[in-house]
């Protein structure tokens, strides 16, 4: 455990995206500046930030300068490259740690690290190559999902396979790169659990939301999620177990399907989740001030819900509805000033207020 | 009544202190960018903006490409130079408008305008010449307060009249400005309304909070304030009234004295106001996006109180005590960034939730 960072410090953040810039600007709630690392020009992040380097992670000199510049370093999303890593690492803190990482980064290893732990994922099977392809299908069965075990997100890296499906051409569509073959899940719904690790130990959880996907994009995010108190408390508890089992520190989003037979994780997320944006407008400590807390080793604050809240994600041309949408006064707006509204491209979102909590 | 600002716009913003600093989070809120101006180096609102002026108001190439670089203009403070304005109000608006400041910016100015409008202010009397000074002390009496006309702040250029007091000396000390002498009120405590007004002429306030000085600086804000039903609709309605009459744009102060006898008021401040900090943590939507939201042309966001809340400013060496406060986690804590901790200088504020509104 390093020392809690003085304000004034810099925190550095690989990632110039919204998640960046939302938690550049809870870094600088409590003092600190923020230095953006980002391979792509004029960052959302960057415009809320004391600093942006625009350099590949390739460019072992702006990386060596960027982690000389700040005092501890995390990151907004789980697919940074291993050679960027064991550069920065000699130099800075990574904080959320490398095994949260890797472990996140490949869906075999976090499958099998949450196997170990005890908890339920859905039935799975490896696939390098075409004969594993076969067994993996013979094991898990149809209708599956086929996704590529690294770099996907959002629905993307991913093919279902239906009856009539055949499987070679499906991962051929991958790039018969390392996949793994996952059974469907008889779920009557997803929610997500926002939990925060600070240095100390300390896990806090936000209450879990329940999420609806569109178009494999996360489109809604609700509180209360449906859950009875026995359902409530496992989703909880289990976030803890995993926090613990990596030491972590920082905020994860862990995604669960509810069953009627309990709880199965799908994935986790080791950083700030877009499931845990209602926070803005929910609690007092929102979970982008929570994940710094918690890097800067400080203690945790107060993730108490005052408020049910709806989040919708404002994707693509969606963004052009503000003008309507800044018109109801239960809303809360948090957009990411992005300059063009492509399709699928995450543009804001709104917290709807519905109710006291 | 100008066009909504889109999304990806610049608000300029005079002013790079704390409340600079709090305004262009509010505004990376709605996706816009802000630049700010300033004279001092390295100021506090310069660590979450996209850009920063460092020059003088007097500096008329800087203020110009300032202002052609902005789609609106702002300020967190009440004494930007006259030349400044007229120069940048003719290439960009500027909001609250020049009637606002013209009138807060000068105590008599001030007291005339609101005794106008019916409302109630301690007794007073302007002084600019040592006839002025004589007729004003058998106007308004001891003990009293002679205040400069203008500039004042946090208890700068003021000093009280007691019996003892010879009032020549006092005048004095003050440099012979224009000076207003005002009378002692014999009020139960002070409250602060903040008020907020959209371009279509919309006004919501916030609830009012119950404000505690020490040494001349805001020490608490706290709510709800000690009012009564009717004091409680007298102080959102005088509110009301004010910005009406100022054709107001933006988030507003208003400070009240609470007497047996109703409201009084002592000030108003064109801009978002110390005892509006609480609303970061109370509300929804805090003063500051109120404030982005009518300088844009937005519709205003919902003001409710969800939470009790005691605000507390540290000053000086109060935030040291930091570490301590973390570790209250019903605290929100706000932070500037400013890298040296003076005697009486505003370094952070802390928000406690209390409960539930």
């Amino acid at each position: 455990m390093t020392d809690p960072l003085q304000t004034g410090a810099t925190i550095g953040i690989l990632g110039g995206g919204q998640l960046g810039r939302m938690l550049s600007v809870a870094a600088s709630r409590l003092g600190f500046k923020t230095h953006i690392f980002e391979p792509g020009a004029n960052p959302p992040a960057g415009h809320v930030a004391d600093r942006v380097t625009t350099a590949p992670y390739e460019d072992a000199d702006a990386l060596r300068s960027f982690a000389q510049s700040v005092d501890v370093i995390t990151y907004e999303f789980e697919n940074i490259p291993a050679e960027a890593l064991d550069l920065i690492e000699t130099i800075r803190p990574v904080l959320p740690n490398r095994r949260a990482l890797a472990t996140s980064q490949d869906r075999i290893v976090e499958k099998e690290f949450l196997t170990s732990l005890g908890l339920k994922c859905a039935p799975y099977a490896n696939v390098e190559t075409a004969e594993d392809l076969t067994a993996a299908v013979e094991k898990v069965g149809v209708p599956s999902i086929l996704k590529t075990r690294r770099f996907g997100y959002d629905g993307k890296g991913q093919v279902r396979l239906k009856d009539s499906t055949n499987p070679t051409s499906a991962w051929q569509e991958l790039g018969e790169t390392p996949c793994v073959l996952e059974g469907f899940i008889d779920f009557t719904h997803e929610v997500s659990v926002i939990g925060a690790r600070a240095q100390d130990g300390a896990v806090t959880c936000f209450d879990p939301g329940e999420n609806v996907h569109r178009d494999g994009i996360l489109h809604t995010t609700t509180l209360p999620a449906k859950l009875n108190r026995s359902q409530h408390t496992d989703a909880i508890i289990l976030t803890g177990q995993i926090l613990n089992a990596l030491d972590y520190v920082g905020v994860m989003g862990v995604e669960l399907f509810v069953t009627p037979h309990g709880l199965i994780v799908n994935e986790i997320a080791p950083r700030v989740h877009n499931s845990g944006h209602w926070t803005q407008n929910g609690c007092v400590i929102d979970q982008f001030e929570q994940h710094i807390r918690a890097v800067a080793g400080w203690p945790l604050g107060d993730g108490k819900r005052h408020s049910n809240v709806v989040m919708t994600n404002l994707i693509g041309e969606e963004v052009n509805d503000v003008a309507t949408l800044s018109q109801d006064s239960s809303v809360g707006l948090h957009l990411y000033g992005k300059a063009e509204a492509k399709p699928g491209r995450k543009m804001g979102h709104v917290n709807k207020i519905t109710g006291p909590a």
